[in-house]
């Protein structure tokens, strides 16, 4: 029976580049987002079912579950993958985008963990990923919001997958260190060949950590360019 | 002339020790508190000055830097140790609940380190520093809630201190692992001689990186019990 | 035309299968071992060439270097595997058997990694694997001499990894935190299914490493079973 | 009754920082060094017994501990300063250099500490700490043989201040980032006032961490200076 993948946050390269891994790897795909109508050629192409979702609200995200659940079966793999920061030094930052910043990027990924927690203990097995960035492990100044969204989630996978791992519910987070290539992006020459990080490589590696046999599971990666200083 | 020491997050054992070591130092005290009718005998001991502040409400926290500024003076050193947690494993959470311990252990450090770095750019120095506990470097089970907020604040700590280290403010991040011994504590039978962590001996560490010159630095130190596993 | 792969440290239960995942995966393949003798199975299973070396001594590796170059030519992929440890605490630890556990675990690492780098500095490619433990990350009582050579190994991964990625040379570290199943192993009862690391489930972890396309490398990788605390 | 530190690996700028600092504390001091020769003033200033020693021999490092143990007491502080490094491209390394490196970065250290731990386990009581750098957590490219030693070194640290911390013997482990300021340094004007660590600002954090009272012991510090980038 095919397995059901939901990604949450989808819009960028890494999220479509997702999606048509999965899909072509057999899986149903539920694209949860908050305009899905900017993804409507994604959908097409994924043969996805897509969710209007905002993932920093409780109930929409318990929405989403039973709808996804309903309609192609309880996900087997969730992608959580928002994030927003406000940009600027300490002094200079409007707190309200920085809180912001911390529930789309680590609440939200909270609520959407429980969730999938919930519904896959049910099942008895699943996978969760987290998209992290090098900010999950590094704050960088004039960054704290980034840092504090980053860093949070990166608490909540860990947590979760020391609690979830022996209830046979893969956990892993990754840390994207690097910018990941857009179409037509003028960063790309700048930086030679695979300057940027393409997003159907990234997608490699998150499938792998989904296929993985469960007696050698990895709960962090780290990605990054060749070319890249870190 | 004396520095002026501002303490967020006063009741518990470890606010108690600072306020009387700084006061000790010659500094002047001054005491933030959601609840500061407990703290009546602390402040009278310590010749402080007592806010009321919830910290994690933006507009209080202007209002109480405002007011240490006016009464006694910008604050030289700034420490933040709020931090709430909702106990349970991921599926049984209360939203509310986990936003509220991201609210109360990160956002509300992020209010204060902001107002802190205000005031001290103005000043030209200062030294803030942020309490964080094991669950500030390790997520574990059950402990999400904990995990995300202390993570969150130790990204807050490691931004500001890039950003305003050669701004001539120093920001430190403190990872305590262990308990804290509380007056008339239970558990020290246990544990033995020193098993629990020494709020006065805490203490001493916050002192010595305060007074830390600025051509040695430290932007984070971790301190347990002699007998604690790690 | 097909890759080499050149596999030092071999007779554990992971190196065999690392030599028949890339043998079936179309690679030449090379064995080298201190008692090549013992390992005659599986060079005639995955049609390896072996060859006798203490990966400790300098002009061993150089020669070993030399001669699967000259055979089936310069490897495309090296893991490096071997490790020694004494046992005790620090007081007992007998100095000789200490350096012999650096020298092994990560000077030879160095040799076989000088080599490596240089061979593939010349062919403008290439993937060096270290293989690393919980040790490699977290130094246990009574484990200084694992500790000691684990880390290295690490701070050796990293170096080189920095220096050589823009060279188009993938170096990753893989910290392997558990017990890896041995042929009737005893431990495997107790642990319930999956309970030990499958070595034929690490080694497809190693291959996907290898197979990482250059703009989203991975530089290090952690492996554990379900049930693992950590 | 007076304290003994010991402090071997003198000559640079910390060691006689931390000579002088634990002389003026009322310490009996011994140095030991390679050239004692160089260190007359010191050994002068300080009131210090001088011994010769190669501290990565494991006989001159047990005949040192017996000699300042039978002239002025078995130490109750214990400091381990000495590094080599060989430098250049992994490529171009001599090995005869990378093994010097790590014999005399990290197997001394444990020579030392092996030492250190004997005397002061009989004892019930000490402190030892080790000096190392930022080299010691991240591996930077063209610097791997500092990165073995280093990291090791730090491996070392971790294991032996799990194993005795419940024996009431204090480990810990310096993240020196940065240069320190030798005399008449050119680099100082470039780097503005503070910009390179002072040796003595140093000494007060290495003072501090063994004055610490063990229900509040800290294992790991990371030092830098202010204007510092990391």
């Amino acid at each position: 029976m095919a397995e059901t993948a939901l990604i949450v946050g989808t819009g960028g390269g890494l999220s479509a580049s997702l999606a048509r891994l999965f899909h072509k790897e057999g899986m149903r795909i539920a694209l949860a987002s908050r305009r899905p109508e900017n993804i409507a050629a994604l959908v097409s192409e994924t043969d996805a079912n897509s969710y209007s979702c905002d993932a920093s609200i409780a109930e929409e995200v318990a929405t989403l579950f039973q709808s996804v659940s309903d309609e192609i079966g309880p996900p087997d793999l969730v992608v959580y993958n928002p994030s927003y920061r406000a940009r600027g030094g300490i002094a200079d930052l409007d707190p309200a985008e920085v809180m912001k910043a911390i529930t789309v990027t680590c609440f939200g990924g909270f609520l959407v963990g429980q969730q999938a927690a919930r519904s896959m203990l049910k099942a008895g097995h699943g996978t969760i990923l987290f998209t992290g960035a090098s900010a999950s492990v590094k704050g960088f100044a004039k960054s704290s919001s980034f840092a504090m969204g980053k860093f949070g989630l990166r608490g909540l996978a860990q947590s979760m997958a020391r609690e979830l791992a022996p209830q046979n519910i893969h956990v892993a987070h990754f840390v994207i260190d690097g910018g990941i290539r857009q179409p037509n992006d003028a960063r790309g020459n700048q930086r030679g060949p695979d300057g940027l990080l393409e997003p159907d490589a990234i997608a490699q590696s998150y499938l792998h950590i989904h296929r993985q046999q469960r007696s050698a599971w990895t709960a962090e990666m780290e990605i990054r360019p060749w070319v890249e200083s870190y």
